[in-house]
């Protein structure tokens, strides 16, 4: 099916555009009353994500009520992981939780490259049904963690500030660390490629964890993998976010990708350097702006597009959009990007 | 008294040196079972922090055991927040909780510049207690929090992981933002200066939550009055270590500090080439590699140790000590240091 609206394919891609493409990550959820009337029927955020025609109608709500250029499959990074053997829970108000986790290398036996199409199949039938539902209005955007944060949710079984016991994993286990990684790798590969045959029209790679190693660690535990991903998926164009990775952003012109994603915290003129328009940078207004009132975040959404401008860009906040913000600030941000 | 290991004073103020001079943050405590004894005899985190006799002791415990080239108070960066009005406690296993925080204008009018001699005097007699007891041994380094990490503390009450209360504030009320900051900053430096004037050789200011803030904020609403306290400070040398402030580091180059403090992300050659010997470089092993075994230790320790070679370095690590390293793995750190 045609898309009636491909700004974001098109600027994906580098191609010209009549102006700036905008969407916000985490829009699917959390900020709409829609939203919440639908999740609070049910048992909790997995029944939601399991749910195909459920976890479709949240993905589209954003669409409709927003009007953001692109959807986003609701969904969870944290299925990959789930698929290959480490079931989670998501306890309310506090996050995920893995019981069994990664220690030794017998658990690391335990842990198969699953066949997508069967365990995850509920993912790509609520890509499917979304994609029949949007009737071709906006592309649709898959997605999935990137291997060194699905790994280092796998070694410590819950969120943490530190991330001290996965990352001192890779420190006293390298080779086991490479190992896993590889299966996360071969899984997350089969899982895009899965994603993009039912409808998804790009995919992104969610490195939430990237900025907590160093540079060297993220080289060798990290990056290699996306890079191995980037280069597996042709069949739509990939995006890139690697939140905190800061003195890696040099090294991912060298990524097989269409698209970068920026945080707040980087620089937009350093990316521009780097990038040279050979890549789309995606980003990055900071997400607090848009407690401010609309003339500040129409201030700094103008002043964002004027730092981006004479690049290659997609509108986006520089990470997912915070709960508690009103939709009415979210919409003055999307109609400040599409009025410039 | 004279210092008979004064190697810390002289690398930070670029003398000459024989070996490079190393210490950790958050060596007092945590880590120690000798530090364990004590506090688990006490009600609480706040008694050990406001009994200078005790706090004097577990500030020694690590010069003692640890061989490390200097001790740091045993102190909290909340007891300056505190002495201007808002109360803390320490929640076992959660962290800081402030019953009150500012919201408005009002608050701020219950804002007031203490008399720290007077509020703070037990942290003065901690000072007193330490150098009296250390008999000359090592230097004693003060501390204090850099004013936006104290003021993200009084927005928000707790620690947090996005500090969008705080970050949100600075938006939207930017010049009752700079009135608070320009009170805490004022409380600090009386606070340092009267650390010094008890016996502090060195002052650190930790700016621990630098990074989350967009580059133009942290100029705005963070080095400036980072800037000021190091233009009041002319008593001891001063450190500043603002984690995560990767792109402030450039414009870090015009602070009157002899020492800045490099986390664990950033790139040591990168900030030698800013800093051009101008400074002493603090850092900046990842605290991660205390996990490792004894040949991991020494050979991270190694190549941190060359990359900081031809630039004025203190040995550190790149954030505090994790509290469950162990003490020997410190040890195989600090000796890797010292036999260089």
């Amino acid at each position: 099916m045609k898309l009636e609206n491909d700004l974001l394919l098109r600027a994906a891609r580098g191609q010209k555009i009549e102006r700036t493409p905008v969407w916000l990550m985490r829009q699917a959820g959390r900020i709409l009353p829609e939203y919440r009337q639908i999740r609070n029927a049910l048992s909790g955020f997995k029944e939601l994500v399991e749910t195909p025609q459920l976890a479709a109608e949240v993905t589209i709500q954003p669409v409709d009520i927003l009007n953001v250029d692109a959807a986003i499959i609701f969904s969870d990074i944290l299925v990959v992981p789930e698929s290959m053997g480490l079931s989670y829970e998501m306890v309310e108000k506090k996050g995920p939780y893995f019981s069994k986790t990664i220690k030794t290398s017998n658990d690391i036996k335990n842990i198969s490259i699953p066949d997508v199409h069967d365990n995850l199949s509920y993912v790509f039938e609520a890509i499917k049904i979304t994609k029949s539902e949007l009737k071709g209005k906006v592309p649709l955007i898959g997605f999935a963690g990137a291997p060194w944060t699905i790994f280092a949710y796998m070694i410590e079984g819950q969120g943490s500030k530190t991330f001290s016991k996965a990352k001192s994993f890779l420190y006293r286990e390298p080779e086991l660390s490479h190992q896993l990684l590889g299966l996360i790798t071969e899984t997350t590969i089969a899982y895009l490629k899965a994603q993009i045959s039912s409808g998804a029209d790009l995919v992104q790679l969610f490195d939430s964890w990237a900025g907590i190693l160093t540079h060297q660690q993220y080289e060798e535990f990290g990056m290699k993998y996306v890079y191995k991903i980037c280069e597996a998926i042709h069949e739509a164009p990939v995006t890139v976010f690697a939140k905190g990775a800061y003195s890696a952003l040099e090294n991912m012109k060298g990524l097989k990708c269409e698209t970068i994603g920026l945080d707040w915290n980087m620089s937009i003129s350093e990316a521009k350097t780097i990038f040279q328009n050979q890549k789309t940078l995606q980003g990055n207004l900071d997400p607090c702006v848009l407690y401010g009132d609309y003339n500040l975040i129409k201030q700094k959404t103008k002043e964002m597009l004027n730092s981006f401008a004479g690049h290659r860009h997609i509108a986006n906040l520089g990470h997912g959009v915070y709960p508690d913000v009103s939709p009415d600030h979210v919409k003055c941000f999307i109609e400040t990007v599409k009025s410039n």
